[in-house]
């Protein structure tokens, strides 16, 4: 679990120990909870700073330890005598010198006495009083997905009535810790409001780093809170613990390793030979659709036609089985009924096959759900990996691979997509080829039986042809899994996922579609956010971040320009900007000036640059020009304004030709553009998008939406300093 | 100001006189502010509980007042010739009984003698002291656009961290005050959390309402802040007041009647002549672009091109001057250089013409103030309307007049649509033209030197062609009247603002643009929801919004459910529901047996009605039939998923059919669909949108959002219960 990222002086031999021996000793005592007590100890063996405590046998003592602890303190009779204390007049609270606590001990015995003379008594409890700093709470808990999860909010009313609270996969160092501090809606309270005390943010940090490093190392702790937490200005001390254990064995989902994940996939995706089994001549069915569309979409591998009967089929020979073909294929199709499936499949292994496409339906999704559990057995125990059932199919057009029932595709290019549900991905083929996106590879998952969105990201992070993934997804089987590997792959290619079932109301239709319960949406927002995961909320927001962001190269910096013809557009394109977390650059004088020296005296100054509507050709260009030419800018926006002096291809074809002489040059900006006018502008788009340059008609948000995107995953990335 | 809607219990007469008094004294003292002293007494004039306090001159009578007011109390000396008295030692707090006021008492006055012998002192001040209750604010601003408005936030942390305070355009009444305490993100606090008990939320509501009425009888408090006020179990009080005044006149915009507005809006959107000054047979001028638009988009009434030579143009016969025209002009669309302008329109106005259509450019938008002045002027002593200058011009369809130098525009429909911006307006003939919207009009209003929002407002309010109003707008000259007849409009048609400077960046460009300071954004958010008017969030969102909402009927109630057979469909579907504060509805256990008939056993039961993806046609017809036959559906949202079964076309015909079969029953309902599939599902959508059914390929969010705005605005306007 990488725990040597933490830096926690958790005394490192010393403290699991102490924390197993109490959690055997609660597993013995068949508790799912620990006492104060024993979660104090736990805390303790951790650096988890809870009030501090001592024991006096003397008003004396009592007074030295609590002038060692600070006032004020709380004194408590220490019995097992007397049970309940208060009653007993055993508890005095808010003593604030050596002088009351001494007199303190002396009522308290005295109190004792007269209550139960009889009852022995160990001493008096000294405790330190907490009553400054701001109540944060800290927490852990155990999703069923994503494992441990630490969580940080602000403590009472904020957390309870604003849900203002934030949640992390354990473990996590300081400054991720840090980052869950200023994550929160109400972070800046933590900073000092009012002429207040800032909290001292390090202390609170260190404290969550250690419960995150806590429920990780020991998983039988399924849930811990610490609340209240005071953060104080010097210091946190956690006021309040409660530990919740779960000793019920885990079960552990068989994942294979990376490298193994990445062979058969390669098998799958780039296959010297594909079997289609219930290979059909006869139009309307499944097996013909699935035929046609591996020949006609040019696939140059392999096909075997699998039939009972048929001796050839579309002219290729056919076979009765997987097994009677000579030689090794990759990947199986299924175009069968779901009753045949398991046999079908079993052949599959005995042949060594790597990789089953299961188109059929029939299984878990129409309650089957013994069907599908025989299909995983089968695979597991021939290690054929599994996808679907109840897909579409995929494209993988690197290989000119079009193993579906739906359409061939051949737009190629660098967005890999893929979706749970079918509807979902016949979508992305219909908004693809209407809005000639380049892609690389369209998936179906299905019931997801066992080939997931992490095996497809380990495939994609490998593939040269590959720049982004769009996953469509209702819930992660393993969310923990997912997550390690998104880290690794946001690092290199932006991950975009539409999460559906976000809401209440929908995740109560996952639950009935998939039969999979979609987690808390807020945890998959946190965790997405933690591994550089960029959300789409939109089916069409994943589409046309799927579509645009490879186009656009990597800023370099965060200072954004807008130039545009239309000032209306400026101005929607302003508000898109801080909507989509873009920094418009604070336009240096001497940079001001030279824009304007091609704009009207009436143009705007500073960002956006305002060319005004009546320009010609060359004041975009020239703006452009020095857009791209001052190093200081990192990304353009443009906003065109179509006019009888600058018609939309005219423009187009001048960004290009200032685009394409900056790129001979070695200089390549992102740069989108956002097109008003009349219906020529569409044209416009299409041409910039082939060009590399998304551009929207009719639409101020969309370039803005997706440049940011970009930036987001840039930044999570670490490419922008 | 409709106070009479207030049922507030003010003194009627004697109130307003001794605030009256107290304001005519400060301005007298050229003060623009109140002492507390004043405040108090203009609070209590206005019902607006405040401490009880009272002067004593002894120790018993300060003991008796504090008993008859409750403690704790403070004392405070009174004494003019003591001005620090906390330094002199003149205040106790938290005194807890009659004793300790007596003794309190006693020590203040020895302590006033110690500090200055000669002191002469009036007595001491017994003043309640608040401990109880949740603090919250409550304040008035004037606002340059919107006039008086009143606040109502929580106070402390959560009003300066998270600014969760609420705006409405004052004076209001009680409904509406507590409107607002409901409003705020924390609203959850006032009803009592954490086993705690609730505020009296009509208390505040009382004095909120107050307030309002308070700001809006004196329009020289310019602000006012109660900071904070207790909110207790009973009752409220105000423990701080502030009152800053402005007693400078405030400009007042001259605003002509809503009939006067109406009959010169008929004038100019409906003229039975139109003259074009500056009428050009030459190809490239503006001026020639303007006549063959008016006589190209089929104008039917007369046309009179203006030239200084020319004595016919395009067929039509020239003449110098409008003066020249020996019949009635209702409306003159200008084409020469800004410089001509001032000049032609002293002859509109001599000529009676009740419109100037001022498409030049080189006003306000280029510096030149003082050329838009004179503008202004001269419209105000001919009584002749302007719209403009730096505008397109305007469309309205049903006199089938283009008066624009663009291109004409042919489809009619019901939707109003205006632009403070051309490049705006651009993108509006763009996506019409593109998205084939019925539009009835489509109009710029540039620098806005007169014509603004409410004036189309008034007129398509009355405008039998009009549905929905759709408008642009970097900021509202005169928001108030904007708002008065966006209240009244709202209540008849959908009004939908794209309000751009939305964020502190879009602000900047808007003022940099229009010289306009686009205001404050949370003000126009609560003014818009106040007044019924929908936001857009975007430029596509306003058109999308502006090409929907008018197709479909209002709902008859809230029940709405979604029919599918892509379930991954139905799940994004439901979150957008969310997102867009639809209701699903829960589905009855007989309507869900009724649908169950129809949908195979392993169908999704409940809402959403997942038919699931291999249905035929009938399986489409018969749910969608059920829901428009079931009374208890008051709207459908549609998930086709392309199939070979039901190809988009056969489902776009099935659904049409059916809907038109019901709506010969005279059943209608709003329907609204998203289509899955490839490039098919978009002649599909177009035929499903031509006969009344807005539907979006590639997209779960539109549909969504549509019947959303439909919905929020049928609320606003009371029609569904």
């Amino acid at each position: 679990m990488n725990s040597s990222a933490l830096e926690l002086e958790v005394p490192k031999h010393a403290a699991p120990d102490t924390v197993r021996r109490i959690l055997d000793q609660a597993k013995q005592d068949r508790r799912t909870s620990l006492t104060a007590p024993e979660a104090k100890a736990i805390c303790d063996a951790y650096g988890i700073t809870v009030p501090r405590e001592a024991l006096a046998t003397s008003a004396d003592e009592a007074a030295a330890r609590a002038a060692d602890m600070g006032f004020p303190v709380v004194l408590k009779i220490v019995s097992r005598d007397i049970l309940h204390k208060t009653e007993a007049g055993g508890v005095l609270v808010g003593l604030k010198s050596v002088d009351e606590v001494r007199a303190g001990y002396d009522t308290i015995l005295a109190n004792a006495k007269a209550y139960n003379a009889n009852a022995e008594i160990a001493g008096v409890q000294v405790q330190q009083m907490l009553t400054s700093g701001q109540e944060v709470i800290i927490g852990a808990v155990t999703d069923d997905s994503f494992g441990k999860l630490v969580a940080f909010g602000m403590g009472g009313i904020l957390v309870e009535v604003l849900k203002d609270i934030t949640f992390r996969l354990a473990p996590i160092d300081k400054d991720e810790a840090l980052g869950m501090i200023d994550g929160i809606q109400a972070a800046e309270m933590l900073r000092g409001v009012r002429g207040g005390e800032p909290a001292d943010r390090a202390a609170l940090a260190d404290m969550i780093a250690r419960v995150s490093r806590l429920v990780d190392d020991f998983p039988e702790i399924a849930e811990l809170d610490l609340n209240p937490v005071f953060a104080m200005a010097n210091g946190a001390i956690a006021a309040d613990v409660r530990i919740v254990l779960d000793f019920a064995p885990k079960e552990v989902r068989p994942r294979p390793g990376q490298a193994e994940i990445l062979a058969a996939m390669n098998r799958i995706m780039r296959p010297r030979a594909v079997a289609v089994i219930g290979a059909s001549a006869e139009n309307g069915k499944i097996g013909n659709s699935v035929m046609k569309n591996i020949i006609n979409g040019g696939y140059p591998g392999e096909i075997y036609p699998i039939h009972p009967q048929a001796a050839e089929i579309m002219g290729y020979k056919a076979y009765k089985s997987v097994k009677d073909v000579p030689s090794e294929i990759d990947v199986a199709v299924f175009a069968i009924p779901a009753k045949f499936v398991a046999g079908a499949l079993k052949e599959c292994g005995e042949k060594g096959i790597a990789g089953a496409v299961l188109i059929p339906s029939g299984f878990a999704e129409t309650g089957n759900e013994e069907g599908q559990r025989e299909l995983q057995e089968i695979g597991r125990k021939y290690n054929i990996r599994l996808m679907g059932p109840n897909i579409y199919g995929f494209y993988y057009l690197p290989a000119k691979l079009c193993a579906t029932f739906c359409t061939p595709y051949d737009v190629r290019g660098h967005a890999a997509l893929s979706s749970q549900s079918g509807g979902i991905g016949m979508a992305i083929i219909g908004f693809s080829r209407s809005a000639k996106m380049g892609v690389s590879a369209i998936v179906g998952l299905g019931n997801k039986s066992d080939l997931d969105e992490d095996d497809l990201l380990t495939f994609f992070e490998a593939d040269d042809e590959t720049h982004i993934v769009a996953q469509h997804l209702e819930d992660l089987k393993d969310g923990r899994s997912f997550a390690d590997v998104a880290r690794r792959v946001t690092k290199k290619k932006p991950v975009v996922v539409l999460k559906a079932g976000r809401t209440a109301a929908g995740a109560k239709a996952a639950s009935s579609h998939t039969g999979a319960l979609a987690g808390n949406d807020r945890i998959y927002e946190d965790v997405f956010k933690q591994v550089g995961v960029i959300r789409a909320r939109s089916l069409r927001e994943m589409l046309d971040f799927a579509r645009g962001i490879p186009k656009l190269p990597t800023p370099a910096g965060e200072n954004v320009v807008i130039i545009t013809g239309a000032g209306g557009s400026g101005v929607l394109l302003s508000d898109a900007c801080v909507d989509y977390g873009l920094k418009l650059m604070a336009m240096p004088e001497d940079l001001d000036t030279a824009f304007r020296k091609f704009i009207p005296p009436f143009g705007a100054a500073g960002n956006p640059v305002d060319i005004t509507g009546g320009e010609p050709p060359s004041t975009y260009q020239n703006t452009i020009r020095l857009g791209l030419e001052d190093p200081r800018i990192h990304a353009l926006i443009l906003g065109y304004w179509h006019t009888i002096i600058t018609p939309p291809m005219v423009f187009a074809n001048l960004v290009v030709q200032v685009v394409e002489e900056f790129r001979a040059k070695g200089i390549e900006k992102p740069i989108v553009a956002s097109l008003a006018g009349d219906v020529e502008v569409e044209e416009a788009a299409e041409f910039l998008y082939e060009h590399g340059i998304p551009s929207y008609a009719y639409s101020t948000e969309i370039p803005v939406a997706v440049l940011g995107a970009k930036y987001n995953w840039a930044r999570g990335a670490g490419l922008i300093r």
